[in-house]
């Protein structure tokens, strides 16, 4: 047995409430090495002439990745309490007993010493991680307003280009607005969307608008306050939901707080506001020359266009908060994206949470984080991260190459893993984004890998993101390049893509239930083939997809428990599939 | 290499902020299975010509236990934000790259992508743990109230038995009262303690207190407030802390509210102050039996004398902040400790925090839990906790011979790594308490070996505790025998006891620092010999502890740099040293 590779941690993704009367408990354990798993559990305080009342209850193994084994026990504790620790039998048929004070023989005296176990000591439904519950039965599309419609030309910039009328670069402007996009929602009700992540709207001197003037101002080259409440309304009555982005961890250097750093130095009132390390902090002088790290305040980066905010600063946390639940009150919007969360502090965003939640009960708080984000997701920050290296690992199978079948279920394993699940539901998964090349042009144009790479994010647990123009095959390289005019030349949209794309959205909205809290089962992920294919069981009820990455199509045998059907072409299906060349198939059992 | 051993979780203890400056980076490997781990880190956004400006770093290995090898480094990013990964060389002499997205070979590509590296995003001085200085300078001194001594026979209750008259019952009454730990605090001083730990002394019916009626009243028989202000004022004047007892999980039956329940049932205004599933609550109906697990209301335990506190109710959580917060107001206290703290919810810990901080900003805050910690000390809820399974993996050794040194060192290198150094430096230390029974009756008597187990402890990182009559020999079993009265004659006190004890405070106080925060080496630990060593350093000076479990004197080689001195026995010596049978040396090198 590899007792080094055993890992339990409770409180962690170990062991977590999912709900306020059920413990999800989980144990990592080195690949192929432990064939049986018991958790031996019970309430600490239950006992009966003299002996602790524990059972004894099977693990089921639930994912395999390259290195690991991971083991899974969903158990309802009456009193909310739970006492537990682990039987790990090897494959040679050892057993030991594995606790919070580490391995023993599993002999009756070890099993009865009672600070060898693990202890949950009480589920709380206030420390219990709950995301709002529309959110897994949400499908994104995220717009660049800049670049999605223009509806009113008479607020463009007045430097504004002909639509379309070339390749962007970092600093075109193309006069796309708000009022662009509510002339477009019907188009995202046809889509079948019903959540709309916009990047910022607040007034911002670039077509990004990441570099804020003014939090509580719509820039006046998107519109008002008065077009941003109408796309509010207008969505909200199509079933749309509207998240904005926040940013919060830097302000842009020509805001009127900066600016009045840069002209009164250390008299500033706002000095505090920033992180600033000497004066003066006027460019071109003590350093402070652009993309140096000489820089003598925080930035994001090492640009001076976006000082960093000092978020520990009560007059900050007051200022970011008030704007945080300003948009909530007067505009009713349902999410905030958090742009760099990763740099902010805690302590704020804990605050934040508190304070939005308090507006909007059901507000969806997401943060752009493309790392581990444990940290942020324990039920008191985030509901959710940008899930970019959950959705990389599909990426670098389905449209990269450059992992095998095998390497991406391991890597998609591990990723759950990370979470407790009811984190995974509402993670937030996209292929491609502002930040990101599209997913078209990375994968050379090759159409059928974006289907492939589409449909496989949309039949995994989390919510689903397309980006403005994936779904009509718009390609693009890194910024600028995947930041262009939305084509509306019906003409020069791929119309295929369009009709995949709506397929795709309403197959996911028709399973959604059995998507995001379904059982997964791998059946196969195999480089040699190029077929992967797994189950989703919920009450009974079983989808398969089945993917072939190979240039032929290829045969699968199927085992089927009831009648099965080919949802994705709508028609009856034997045990003995064809999965279609570069294709893949969704099976539905029912009874 | 054994990959399924190596563990890094960012923002836990192995990727912390210690300071607002500095991060402390871990990384677990099975044992004797890596020879060498690099660190590779830099900036994220530190780049020139195309690179990213990586340095790298020798880690050290730190720690080893009978798994696993821990290694470390401490770094201090210019900019406070770190990129990093490890680079992990076996002793076959295979290297291989780890990072946030696993395994890789270390190619020029592979490094060269900066998704496979972990993040520590930001190091926010908000955001890191900090505890209160005085606290790693404390030697603690735990008092039972009730059995410390009387100095008030008037408020003595009406059943109160002659001190000391026999051994105690659950239920006895002796006198002890808060004028008869004034008038011991000279003793305390003299003894060398800084710091007292009071269990409970609000007004409860039983003599242990911990089922409070009224958290604003001192116990009648315990004294008054002006009794008990003249204790923080007169153990002030001295340099004493004191640390009372908070009993926020539960209340006691007979308080005004459980009784307001008993009586009016569903209509009493304090039903929501508690966990009820069902009515009525009153004893001996509808399952509410004492010690049965069919009560219909959540209790501590099974016990009906102790229903448990809804603490997510904002009225609840006024209720007890306002305490918490007015014996620091009022009479200056120092510390919390909280009974049964890990059954209560998180959220009300974070609101507890910032009350009684805002209220004395170095207040230290200490849960009571036996087990696995971290998710308390994360830096927004407690400071320490009373450190069980520290110290019970050196009671196992010395006390009870169950493990042998080499596990002893295992278990103690396993707890440090659990929680970062900042936490480990004002963990409370302790052998005994209320809650166990006595050292020296776990040690059948041998006093040798309690004094062994006190001076390994009080060698060790983490504030250690004394619980009252530990420093005279005081013996007894698990409650009610822990918990006799304090001997006052000093006929019957152990003096050789007493003077060992002073002599070992007077120690700890003459090198808390090197104690506190030298870096730990260890020397041997042999059950062939029994001979368990280690050295703590500190800006080159060193203290090496060496401790003989054999019953017979032994030699041991040491090399010294410097002039080294016995400062226990207050002796030069040489080289080649004899520990005394079941005895131990104290060597200190100077320069």
């Amino acid at each position: 047995m590899e007792k080094a590779g055993i890992y339990h941690q409770p409180a962690s993704s170990y062991a977590y409430s999912y709900d306020a009367k059920t413990l999800h408990i989980r144990i990592r354990t080195k690949r192929l090495d432990i064939s049986e798993v018991t958790l031996i559990a019970a309430d600490p305080y239950l006992w009966n002439d003299g002996k602790w009342q524990s059972e004894s209850y099977s693990m089921r193994k639930i994912a395999e990745t390259e290195e690991h084994d991971y083991w899974f026990f969903a158990i309802t504790p009456e009193h909310r309490r739970l006492q537990y620790g682990f039987l790990l039998t090897d494959t040679d048929g050892k057993t030991i007993f594995y606790g919070g004070r580490g391995f023993f023989e599993p002999t009756e005296a070890n099993l009865a010493t009672m600070d060898y176990y693990f202890k949950f000591p009480f589920i709380h439904a206030v420390d219990t991680f709950e995301a709002p519950e529309w959110v897994s039965n949400t499908i994104w599309y995220q717009i660049f307003p800049e670049r999605f419609a223009n509806g009113n030309p008479a607020i463009s910039p007045e430097n504004v280009l002909p639509w379309g009328s070339k390749d962007p670069t970092p600093t075109d402007f193309f006069g796309g607005d708000i009022e662009g996009i509510i002339e477009h929602l019907d188009y995202l009700v046809d889509l079948g969307i019903n959540g709309i992540y916009l990047t910022p709207v607040f007034e911002a001197p670039t077509n990004h608008k990441y570099d804020t003037i003014d939090y509580k101002k719509i820039d006046p080259h998107f519109g008002d306050k008065e077009t941003f409440r109408k796309l509010v309304q207008e969505a909200h009555k199509r079933g749309i939901r509207i998240m904005l982005d926040a940013v919060f961890n830097h302000i842009g250097d020509t805001s009127a707080e900066w600016q009045d750093v840069i002209e009164k130095e250390e008299k500033s009132a706002y000095r505090d506001w920033f992180h600033i390390h000497s004066f003066p902090v006027r460019q071109n002088e003590n350093g402070n020359i652009e993309g140096e790290p000489t820089l003598s305040y925080d930035t994001f980066a090492f640009t001076t266009h976006m000082p960093k905010l000092n978020t520990a600063n009560p007059e900050v946390q007051k200022y970011l908060l008030d704007i945080a639940t300003y948009w909530i009150r007067e505009f009713d919007i349902d999410g905030w994206r958090l742009d760099v969360a990763n740099e902010v502090d805690h302590a704020f965003w804990k605050e934040f949470k508190k304070a939005v939640q308090a507006e909007k009960e059901d507000i969806y708080i997401l943060g752009e984080i493309w790392h581990d984000s444990w940290i942020w997701l324990l039920g008191d920050e985030f509901h959710a991260v940008m899930n970019y290296p959950f959705t990389q690992t599909i990426i670098e199978n389905f449209i990269e190459e450059k992992i095998t079948p095998e390497q991406m279920v391991s890597g998609i394993n591990e990723q759950y893993m990370r979470y407790p699940n009811q984190v995974n539901e509402v993670m937030f998964n996209m292929l491609d984004s502002h930040d990101t090349a599209r997913i078209l042009t990375r994968a050379n144009n090759d159409e059928e890998k974006v289907k492939q790479a589409l449909a496989f994010m949309f039949a995994h647990t989390g919510s689903p993101c397309i980006y403005y123009g994936t779904e009509i095959g718009m390609d693009g390289g890194n910024d600028p390049g995947c930041r262009k005019c939305m084509e509306w030349d019906e003409a020069k949209q791929n119309q295929a893509m369009l009709a995949f794309t709506k397929q795709l959205i309403a197959l996911r909205k028709d399973n959604q239930a059995i998507i995001t809290s379904g059982e997964l089962t791998w059946l196969d992920a195999s480089s040699e083939t190029g077929i992967t294919a797994f189950t989703k069981e919920l009450n009974g009820e079983k989808l398969h997809f089945l993917f072939n990455q190979a240039k032929d199509n290829q045969d699968f045998t199927i085992s089927f428990e009831k009648e099965a059907m080919d949802i994705w072409n709508n028609q009856a299906v034997s045990e003995n599939l064809t999965i279609p060349a570069k294709g893949f198939l969704v099976i539905k059992e029912n009874s």
